[in-house]
């Protein structure tokens, strides 16, 4: 039987071949690219795929870009995507597509899942995914959690069984620090069975701060990073790299002291913003009890410059790093640089708020009524992504949401400029404002798009409704909206208290 | 027996009075400033007193202003020292002395004991302590606390007992939430017991953001301030005060929507500060089990504009708002704004954390020796207040480092820049940097003072004693000092990791 793996962006289904033997497209492209230097992307996810582009655009310097990925079902469409005209990743960032047009152009980027072009690079850069385990109870606090690392080290070994002696190997990807000397000692010992020197190999840790949306290329090629190197000479070639794909006369790089330094700095840099969102939380359900408009309450506290990074409170956190990061730094802590170490606990805990942000936010909804009001209810939802002004929907916490109104047997309609269809769900979502359902009971603000904020026409065409119950989770309805709303409707937003 | 109290920084006795009746010096001193509308300011404290002070030096309006405290032993000498022409707080602000003298020659300010002012006042300010009563376990994490409010009730109840129909009162005290609707019902109830009107008696909460140190003056005058009232009559009052002594056309002010709402706006800034410290600490902790100069890792963090505020690790977190305030906060949470509510863990775990702080500074200089190598042990503190720039003192780190140190029966020098005398500890502090005892074992930077940083002179002279341990709990010394200082000397710097 025929294995498949769908694209779910353009619904084009790629058969995965059986026999796993690339090699003679490797040399071909090679061939077509035979003066340049390699650089293999090793993960093409929404990270390795946007930083095979950067590369395959350097600033400064013509390299033969080769992403890698697996043959699974999950992933070999990205690769057959590449190569057959369609960037895998969706991107409100015009400058991606613009990217991978003129790679194909150049002819410098080519896709495969045999690590038979790993011999051939000069450059790899490790960007696959590091998930984290988690246990969650039924609020979706955390329980519990685990790190594993088969799959990384075994991305690794590749690595070492089948790299170059004088190659640079960049891992980019975010580790529970200590990892990258993990890595180091798993390459070193398959150089030394290959009987091969590790000497002149370079290993270094650089992490991106890639941010899905508008300015996505610009979050990697325009913007600061941090780098280390497992010895100095390491540390001078992945400098030396990056100052040929980031504008570093903008924004200077800066060098840690080791490896763990750059790890432990990504982390931290996520965890911040877990935790100061999970601060906040407990702020915006006391808000809620005394009465208060938590809203106008931070606007106040911002005018300090020493407090201008306050978040505000929401329905939820989402996305790839936050959820998770907190928990790498936490297990690391715990597992690699020595036994017996206590963990993270105001990470941890920062984690296991915002994981039962959504949770909240829907039993905030459901406290407004009896039971079983919910039953039949005709909801419309706007936003399922986990940012404004993004089309991520990765640990968006309007799914949790969303499961919620299912289980309350809820009818749900869904909008989201920038998703057409929802994928964690195999949903639909409509991206037309204008002509929203208009025989809907409730109306939910789920997400923080600028087309929602200040829109006149989407409140008057609200306004116009019966009786609906429009409930703000995100706090982007101005008091003046409010108002307007509250002629006819019941408005209800998170953290504000009554109104 | 006559009861004594004594000014601590002038040494001065004053006897306390038995008849406790200063009614002809009140009535004297309002018929020199018989047009004058008169601010009575309760409570002397370290904002009350400059409170004080700013209201006698009003920017458009000339106020007759009336500080009060209580005629105790510990209260008292600071009603005479403003009478005797010594203002109570020390500070490093030239403006402080500035004002106090020019109100004395304006002769427009005047302490006192006896609540038969308050009839007068056209302003009360209350400015009183609210304190928390904390339980620690031996590492000084949170154990247990409550907060008592029956001295402030107490406070208010002789507003409500002597004041008259249109008065305006304004709380400042940093309360639990929910504390000046407590206030004002209290006020009411004493109002219709002396068969007054409460109609015209406006309340209204407003927080300053007092900093003591060189801005100390400029920290209430020109600063942003949040302000609300009971009703909006009191809220326009309030405005209408405030224009008076604070540059509202720098500083625009921010109206809230009622009292609750600035008093969790006056708790939020300070957990959010103490939460912040609290996460770093945590991460540390990390940094020196994984051999990361954390000081590296967060300059490298902060050149993101999201992360700018993130705070650097040290030997702990003191003053009188950070220590507590996140608990007031857990504490309105849970018992005043509804029963059964939950409180606020993380605020509540960042204060434990924060507490933790020194004795975690001190156990790290213990495990670099063997047991009882510190007996006897000859020890330079550089620095006891709590904060850079500043000889506030109170709730200071520095203290129980010190106590644990005494506990180890070392032998202690201090010094301070801007501390002279140690009132907790009851001890003196020496202010010449140039002449440190010759004859010490181990030095240790406390407080991060400007004095300490970049200091040639101090650094040559530490370079040139013999085998010292130099233990900088605060990250002040610079790489570059830190190479000068190792070639005769062991350095530690927490949340370094090994140098």
């Amino acid at each position: 039987m025929k294995k498949i793996s769908k694209n779910p962006i353009t619904n084009k289904n790629y058969v995965i071949p059986k026999l796993l033997d690339d090699s003679e497209n490797i040399k071909y492209f090679l061939s077509r690219n035979n003066d340049k230097p390699v650089v293999l992307v090793q993960g093409l996810g929404f990270v390795g795929a946007v930083m095979s582009l950067v590369c395959a655009n350097a600033l400064n310097k013509e390299y033969a870009v080769i992403g890698t990925d697996l043959a699974s079902e999950s992933s070999y469409w990205k690769i057959a995507s590449i190569n057959d005209g369609f960037f895998p990743v969706t991107s409100s960032d015009p400058k991606v597509n613009e990217y991978y047009l003129k790679a194909k152009e150049k002819d410098n980027f080519y896709a495969t899942y045999d690590t038979f072009a790993y011999q051939f690079a000069d450059i790899v850069i490790v960007d696959i995914n590091l998930d984290v385990q988690k246990k969650s109870s039924s609020d979706h606090g955390l329980s519990g959690f685990d790190v594993d690392l088969s799959g990384f080290k075994s991305a690794i070994k590749d690595i070492g069984q089948n790299c170059k002696e004088n190659v640079l190997i960049l891992i980019e990807t975010t580790v529970p620090p200590g990892t990258s000397k993990i890595a180091s000692e798993i390459i070193e010992s398959e150089y030394l069975k290959r009987g091969l020197s590790f000497n002149n190999v370079k290993i270094g840790h650089s992490y991106e701060r890639v941010m899905p949306g508008p300015n996505y290329i610009d979050s990697i090629q325009n913007f600061y990073r941090v780098y280390s190197g497992i010895d100095e000479k390491s540390a001078n070639s992945v400098e030396q790299f990056l100052r040929t794909i980031i504008k570093t006369d903008e924004y200077p790089l800066t060098r840690l002291g080791n490896t763990n330094a750059t790890e432990i700095s990504k982390v931290l840099e996520n965890s911040y913003r877990a935790m100061n969102i999970s601060f906040i939380v407990e702020w915006s359900r006391f808000a809620e009890e005394a009465g208060v408009n938590l809203y106008e309450v931070i606007d106040a506290i911002r005018m300090r410059p020493t407090h201008k990074n306050i978040m505000l409170p929401g329905i939820g956190v989402g996305g790839y790093c936050l959820t998770k990061d907190p928990l790498l730094a936490s297990w690391s802590k715990q597992n690699i640089n020595g036994k017996g170490f206590k963990g993270l606990p105001m990470s941890e805990m920062a984690v296991s708020t915002n994981d039962k942000m959504p949770t909240y936010a829907f039993n905030f909804l459901k406290s407004q009524y009896d039971d079983n009001y919910l039953k039949g209810k005709k909801v419309q939802l706007l936003g399922v992504s986990y940012l404004s002004g993004v089309g991520d929907t990765r640990h968006s916490p309007v799914e949790i949401f969303y499961n919620e109104l299912v289980k309350s047997e809820c009818v749900i309609y869904l909008h989201d400029p920038y998703v057409s269809y929802w994928e964690e769900i195999d949903i639909n979502v409509s991206q037309d404002l204008d002509s929203l359902n208009q025989d809907i009971d409730i109306v939910i603000f789920t997400t923080g798009h600028s087309e929602y904020a200040n829109n006149q026409k989407l409140i008057q065409n609200l306004a116009r409704l019966d009786g609906l119950l429009i409930y703000d989770t995100i706090g982007i309805l101005s008091d003046k909206e409010i108002d307007i709303l509250q002629k006819n409707h019941t408005v209800k937003v998170l953290g504000r208290g009554d109104i």
